[in-house]
């Protein structure tokens, strides 16, 4: 699939948000650099991004991102220098990295994302091999990728408290690219060797609502330095829990949440002059994919729902099984491409943004999740790094880019606290 | 004037030098991590290299780096990336930046690589003011720039042990891109404020006899790494004091160094079958600019100098009076550009290769100095960053830009353990 360039989907004039963001840059990245030294950046991470114009805000977090392969392949040395400033903090001794990637074995494009993680680390300096946690996979496996390239797959073998490959390779660093929906495997536990992400970064331990609580931390004050409502920036959120889907416990609690959440967005909208219908997100707690996602206008419409719809919404990836979920104001996504809707998703690495792309939806609303599963969607790469032109028009698209990739990077700094607040060790 | 692409100067197949650097490459990077964890990386630093095919080496190591203006603007995003490496490094809490540029107001290409240090220290994040030496700027002057800019240039203002400019801006960090050929003004002495680089960078107290015994500890262990003969990347040099070109006083000396180089290097030609005529460069210990620059191939040329060359090698930049040279050995350069002798120049900051040019002259030898005053140089902007891909052929440019990189980071490495050794408060 070729990527084609894309400016922004964002046309027009820099909104007000974007205006001081970029007015504020010098303060912004002080305040990063002094941020990042009082806290460890997450090794990798992507966010995606909604833009409505009078908000821009992430709604999602992830800590194992796939989609590398979408980045513009023109900047990948940035991935690569970040990757030598993330391996360097970890482990300057480090010589060789394992990547444990997800069990897909037939998703060519995840795999493709795969052989593109592989690439940035081997150009980074390090050997790096893939082992997998998939038992079906009992002997070194060539796997082909979207690009028509193979990517080679292994089984892990376990030895005392390392991870290693049936030949001896004896990795210094072991890499999740896999979330760790289905639980944490005891193969993983104890490591000597550093493990990065950690395993409670894993979504068998982690709670949206707990980034989601950093993510309030951050954006208050990032909203304080630059003068700005907090709310402009971060989506009101609630966690309800106790909830069974099947047999339609919590239901009424649930519905209550989406109400009350519901009269203060139009409470905000109504004093930021919005006419737009507020909605809400409902979402698992713990999990990825985009499944056992809804989008609701009002409290009653997640009371009774048919078996389709509880079927969608209590199990998501690997089975796992929803009984908390978070309510999570809806932003419109203002952005188009083609009329189709867009979303902005930021990768970074270490604590530089290294890229990103537009997830573009033909057959879905400016109100609901754009990241579902088996859907398809164009990738729409970035055209340029998320560095302001201070020399450029000041809507120009290295300018607009940059209020995204400061946006993203709170939901990082979110994450860094995140992780800080819920290690098992701390 | 338009910068043409180019792949590189040199074509055919990979040499046997850069096939050992490039197999090695996970073990190189290993390595330079374990010394950018022993030593304080230079701020910045650009390295002539020569490359005659059989030998891949740095002739001279800048720490004041100009052209920045030369290198590929697609690749500026990896230059402001090490900007926020260096800049965390040196000082967390920095919000502004002072630069302080060579005393050149008419040379609008220097003031452009001047305009686009500004631009990527502030891409980084920084509040950035030009500030000057040049006694004769005494308010705030506008000038033109190649590209039809403006750099804004500013007197300095010395409060107390601060630097500051008229209006009160106070900078956390002083950047010298001006390298103390002068002498070291007592404007810069004993400052509060983090002053890069160092003084005893300077010309003014720095000696390239320094530079190159480092590089000869540096050259050693990296050969050993990769089993190869240091000679391969490593030009002897020798140093010659006491020397005064008007009186003619030390000539003889000079002229005996230079013979027995010569003949070590007639030694390891015919060791390693080479058929060239050896050659030496005689220059000025401390300085730069290729003033006081001669290419040699007997050692009586250094005897009875006329007066054109003895006012030529007598006296460098900003008048500084030569009475000590290194004899180095010349490494021919293979690389042409159109028939025009073409040479590396690769760009370093932090421990980042950020880019690169050549420098392609019309008018010269493969024998010669091409870095020589006020001749035209044309730069042809390297087209990819120095990072190997090991899935392109083995002599894709990229692979052979990795060799270059490689070889430029030894240089600054040893500028690393130069500028530990010389410094003053050790």
């Amino acid at each position: 699939m070729p990527v084609p360039h894309l400016t922004t989907a964002l046309q027009g004039p820099l909104l007000e948000l974007e205006r001081r963001i970029l007015a504020a840059q010098p303060q912004i990245e002080h305040w990063f650099r002094t941020r990042w030294n009082q806290h460890a950046t997450p090794f990798y991470g992507s966010v995606d991004l909604r833009n409505s114009g009078f908000k821009l805000a992430p709604v999602d977090m992830n800590l194992f991102p796939g989609g590398f392969n979408n980045l513009n392949p023109e900047f990948l040395p940035l991935a690569v220098q970040a990757a030598q400033s993330a391996v360097d903090k970890v482990c300057p001794e480090a010589r060789s990295l394992l990547l444990i990637p997800e069990n897909h074995t037939r998703n060519t494009y995840y795999l493709q994302n795969v052989a593109t993680l592989v690439h940035i680390f081997e150009q980074a300096g390090l050997k790096v091999r893939v082992g997998t946690l998939n038992p079906e996979v009992t002997a070194p496996a060539e796997l082909a990728t979207a690009s028509g390239g193979t990517l080679t797959v292994e089984p892990i073998v376990r030895a005392g408290n390392r991870l290693k490959l049936a030949d001896g390779f004896d990795p210094c660093v072991v890499l999740l690219n896999n979330d760790l929906s289905a639980g944490i495997p005891p193969l993983l536990e104890n490591l000597e060797q550093s493990l990065l992400p950690p395993l409670h970064a894993g979504w068998a331990v982690r709670r949206k609502s707990n980034h989601f609580a950093a993510y309030d931390e951050v954006a208050s004050e990032f909203a304080e330095l630059i003068s700005i409502d907090p709310w402009t920036i971060n989506p009101y959120f609630e966690q309800c829990s106790g909830l069974d889907f099947h047999s339609r416990q919590g239901e009424e609690a649930l519905a209550a949440t989406v109400d009350g959440m519901l009269a203060k967005i139009r409470a905000k909208y109504a004093e930021h002059g919005i006419e737009q219908e507020p909605f809400v997100i409902v979402k698992a707690d713990a999990g990825t994919y985009g499944m056992g996602v809804m989008s609701v206008k009002k409290g009653e419409e997640v009371i009774g729902l048919n078996r389709k719809a509880r079927n969608k919404m209590s199990v998501v990836k690997e089975g796992l099984e929803v009984s908390e979920v978070i309510v999570q104001e809806g932003v419109y996504t203002f952005e188009t491409v083609n009329e189709a809707v867009a979303e902005p998703v930021v990768y970074m690495m270490d604590r530089y943004v290294i890229g990103g792309f537009y997830r573009v939806h033909t057959g879905r609303g400016i109100d609901e999740n754009l990241n579902a599963p088996g859907m398809h969607f164009v990738p729409l790469t970035f055209e340029c790094p998320c560095l302001p032109d201070k020399q450029g028009a000041p809507d120009c698209p290295p300018n607009r880019f940059y209020a995204y990739g400061v946006i993203a990077r709170l939901a990082l700094l979110a994450a860094a606290l995140e992780l800080e607040a819920t290690d098992p060790d701390a």
